[in-house]
C-alpha cells in the first residue's frame, strides 16, 4: 500500500468503526457490496474490502459467507448509545445528526445570573421535597408563556415539570397503563428510543403512516393514546394537516383516548404559516409536551406536561414512582428567565441564527448537489434530503462519514421496516457551532457531489 | 360551646384534618375511640367527638357502626402526598416528621457562585445530552469525595449519577429485573415510597425483621436484591453489625445476589465510632447510593450511584428508559463545589448544627419527658422516642399536631403490620429553622408531658 492509499483507508475504516460504535449504522445492518460501495464512494475496492476484514476482526462487523457483511449483533445496552468525555469513542469532527441545538450557544452568563437572582428570592421551601407537579413559580411562568409561543390552554395546576420529553413519555405510558389502556400508537418515523420507553412500560406498540399531511389518524382504533409530533413531524418535517387535528382529537374524545403532542422544536418555525399546539383544539384529551432541549440545550434536562384535569391524578401516581419532583434549582431559574423575558430574547435570537443557517444549507446544496430534494425545513433544525435513484442511504452516511460529517439516514429512524419510498438522510442545520458550520456543509455537499448527486 | 370550648375543638380538629390529609394518618388506619383520645389528650370527648363528626361529613373519616372511626380510603394517587405552595393543605407549624434537613440552610450564595464559575468553564459538550452515566467531571469528583468520606472504592466508570434515591432505585429495580430478578428484600421498617417503586418495576418484596443489630440478613434466600440502610437504619437508628455486614456480603457473592446500600444520611455521624460504607466489603457485589438530600436539600434531586463493573450496562439500560442522563448544570455546580472545598464545608458545618440541636432534644425530653426513651440518634437526623406503655403512637402523633407540631409514628414506617413492641414515635431534630428549633422542641415536650411522660 502506498501512503495516499494507507491515509483513505485508516479513514474510511475509522469512520465505519464510529458509525458502528455509535449506532449510526445498527445492529443487523447489512452493508453495501464492497464493489457497490467502492463506486459509490470513489475509492478502490480493495480498501473497503481491507476495512471491511479489520472491522470483523475487531467483531464489530460480521462476515456470513454467500450473504455479505452485517453490523455485528451486541448485548443490548452493552455500551451506551452516547457518551461523551475521555472514556467515549472518537466522535467525527462535524455532528449533523439531527436531535441537538447548537449547545455552544447555551447562554451561560444569562442562565447563571438568572440562578442567582432565582436563589436569592426563593422561599426556603423550594428546597424541600416540594410539589410533585414542580415549583409553582415555574408552572405559573410556563402557563402564561405556553399560551402566548404555542396558544397552549394551560392552568399552573395543571402542569406538571419533568426531565425532558424521554421521563415524560415513560411517566404518560405508566399511568396510561395503570387506568387499563394496552396499546399506543406512534408515527411510523420517529426517534427509536420512544418506542424502547413506551415497550419498557408494558405497552404494546402499533405505528401509523406519516404522508405529507403528517400523520394518518383515522385508524387509531382502540389505542390508549396516540403520540404525534404535530407542528413539525419527526423526521420528515412536515406539519399534521388541519383536518386530521380535528379528526384526531375527535377520536380521542369519542374513545376516551389520550393524543400526546410532542412539541419537540415548536418555538422555531420560519415561514409565515404559524402552527400552534394541537392541544388548543381539544385540552382535555391531548396531553401537550414541551422541552427546553432545543431552545436552550438537551443537557438542562428540563421539561414539562400540560395534562387534561382528569389524568393529573395518574400521571402525578407514575411520576413518584419514577423519582419524584423535578430539582428545583432549574426550574427556579427558568422560571426567574421567562419572567425577565431573557428566555424569549434567546428563542428569538436563535430563530434568526437557524433561519440563516437554514438558507445557507438550502443555497449550498442547490449550487453543489442539485439533485438532492430538500425537504421539511419551514421548521424546526433539520431538513431531509431526498435521494436520486443511484444512492442509498448507508452509502451517502457512509461517506458523509469519511468526510467527517456525520449525517443520519431515514431508515434509522423508522420504527419496523421502512415502507418503499425514496432514500433519504437526514441534515441538522442547527449543530456544530457557528465558526464550523460554513467548513460542515461545503464537507457535505462535496461528499454528495463526489456521489453524483 | 364556650369560646375557649370552640377553640380548642378547631385546633384539634384541624390537626386530625391535616394529619388525614398529608398522609400522617393513612387510609384504613383505625383511629382511638373517641373516649380513650380524649384522656390520653386532656380534652372533652364531645369535642373529640365533634370533630370526628365533622370529618366524617367532609368524608375523611369513615364510622362504621359497631367497629369506630376510621381514616377513608382515597383513590390511590388522587392526592400527591405533599404538596407546597398556594394550592396544598395546610400544614402544621412546625415540621418535625423525618426526612429532611434544615432547607432554610442551603447554602444559596455559594451554590449561585459555583454555578456561576462552572458555567464559565464548562466545554460546549456539557450541554448536549452527554454520558448516560452522567458528566465525567462530577465522576471524578465523587470518586475522590466518597473514597475520603465514606470510605466507598469507586472508579468514575462505575458511578451512575441520577436525580436522587427513589429515582436510583426504581433503576436498580428494573436493571435486575432485566436480569431475571424477580424479588427484592427490603428491611421492614422503612420508607414506604421504597415498596411502591420497587412493586411498580414488577419485583415481589420480601421484608426482613430489623433489631439492635440491624436487619437480620440470614435468610434472604433467592432474593435478586436485599436492599438495606447499613449505617444507620431507618428510622430505628441503629448501624448494621460488622458480622451481618460481612454475612450480607458472602450472601450476595454466594447467590450472585445484590446489596443495595442506601446510605441516605452517612456524613452525620456523631459518636466516635467511624462506620464506613459496607461497599468496601465488596465492591462487587454492593450497588452504593448517596444522595445531596441530606447534606444539601432534597430540592436538589440529585443523587448517585456506585455499581459493581458487571451491572454498570443493565444499570444505564435501565436510565435510559427512565429518562436518560441526568441535569447538566447542577451537575456541574456539585463538582465544582466538591472540587473547591465548599461541599466538605457546608457538611462540616451542619455537622456540627445538627450535633448540638441533637443535644438540645437529647437534654430537654430527658428534662420535660423522662419517661420516653430516646435511641437511635448517634448519627443521622433523627431520633426514635420509645414511649412509655399507657400511650399509643397516634394518640401521641395527634396530641402534637394540636400543638402545631407534626412527627410521625413508627408504624408509619412499617412495611405490611408492626411487630408487637413498644410503640414509638420518629421526630427529626433537623427541622424547623435554627429562629424555630427551640420552640418546636419545647412545645413537643410540653405536648409529651401533657401526655404523662
Amino acid at each position: 500500500l502506498e501512503v495516499g492509499a494507507t491515509r483513505v483507508r485508516a479513514g474510511f475504516e475509522n469512520a465505519l468503526r464510529t458509525a458502528v460504535q455509535t449506532g449510526r449504522l445498527r445492529p443487523q445492518t447489512r452493508l453495501p457490496s464492497t464493489r457497490a460501495l467502492a463506486v459509490d464512494l470513489g475509492i478502490a475496492r480493495n480498501t473497503v474490502a481491507e476495512a471491511y476484514a479489520q472491522l470483523v476482526a475487531e467483531g464489530w462487523l460480521t462476515a456470513r459467507t454467500g450473504s455479505g457483511t452485517w453490523v455485528s449483533d451486541r448485548v443490548p445496552g452493552a455500551r451506551p448509545a452516547r457518551r461523551a468525555g475521555p472514556t467515549g469513542p472518537p466522535r467525527l469532527r462535524y455532528d449533523l445528526t439531527p436531535g441537538t441545538p447548537d449547545i455552544s450557544s447555551f447562554p451561560r452568563t444569562v442562565w447563571a445570573a438568572a440562578a442567582r437572582r432565582a436563589l436569592a428570592h426563593a422561599p426556603s421551601e423550594a428546597f424541600g421535597y416540594g410539589d410533585e407537579r414542580g415549583g409553582s413559580t415555574l408552572r405559573q411562568e410556563l402557563a402564561s408563556y405556553l399560551a402566548r409561543a404555542r396558544g397552549v390552554r394551560a392552568d399552573p395546576v395543571n402542569i406538571v415539570i419533568c426531565a425532558g420529553f424521554i421521563e415524560g413519555l415513560g411517566i404518560i405510558t405508566r399511568a396510561l397503563k395503570n387506568r387499563g389502556a394496552t396499546v399506543v400508537t406512534i408515527e411510523e418515523a420517529g426517534h427509536r428510543l420512544h418506542r424502547d420507553v413506551i415497550a419498557d412500560a408494558g405497552m404494546r406498540i402499533r405505528t401509523t403512516p406519516v404522508d405529507a399531511d403528517g400523520a394518518h389518524v383515522d385508524r387509531l382504533g382502540d389505542s390508549g393514546a396516540v403520540v404525534l409530533t404535530p407542528a413539525h413531524q419527526f423526521p420528515y418535517g412536515v406539519p399534521l394537516a388541519p383536518e386530521r387535528r380535528r379528526a384526531v382529537v375527535r377520536w380521542a374524545a369519542e374513545q376516551a383516548a389520550v393524543v400526546v403532542e410532542d412539541d419537540y422544536d415548536g418555538e422555531f418555525r420560519y415561514d409565515r404559516q404559524a402552527i400552534g399546539a394541537l392541544q388548543t383544539l381539544g385540552p382535555d384529551h391531548v396531553i401537550y409536551a414541551g422541552t427546553v432541549s432545543k431552545t436552550l440545550a438537551p443537557g438542562v434536562r428540563l421539561g414539562w406536561l400540560v395534562v387534561p384535569p382528569r389524568l393529573v391524578a395518574d400521571v402525578l401516581a407514575a411520576k413518584r414512582v419514577c423519582g419524584g419532583p423535578h430539582g428545583a434549582i432549574d426550574q427556579l431559574t427558568l422560571a426567574e428567565l421567562i419572567r425577565s423575558g431573557a428566555y424569549d430574547r434567546h428563542i428569538r435570537q436563535r430563530r434568526l441564527v437557524y433561519r440563516r443557517r437554514r438558507e445557507h444549507l438550502a443555497t449550498s446544496l442547490r449550487r453543489r448537489a442539485p439533485a438532492v430534494r430538500i425537504s421539511g425545513m419551514a421548521a424546526g433544525l433539520h431538513a431531509v434530503l431526498t435521494l436520486p435513484a443511484h444512492l442509498t442511504e448507508q452509502a451517502v452516511v457512509v461517506k458523509a462519514a469519511t468526510a467527517g460529517v456525520a449525517i443520519a439516514a431515514l431508515g434509522d429512524h423508522h420504527h419496523g421496516r421502512r415502507r418503499p419510498g425514496p432514500a433519504g438522510v437526514v441534515v441538522s442545520y442547527a449543530t456544530p457551532p457557528d465558526h464550523d458550520y460554513s467548513r460542515a456543509i461545503a464537507r457535505l455537499c462535496a461528499a454528495l457531489a463526489d456521489l453524483g448527486c
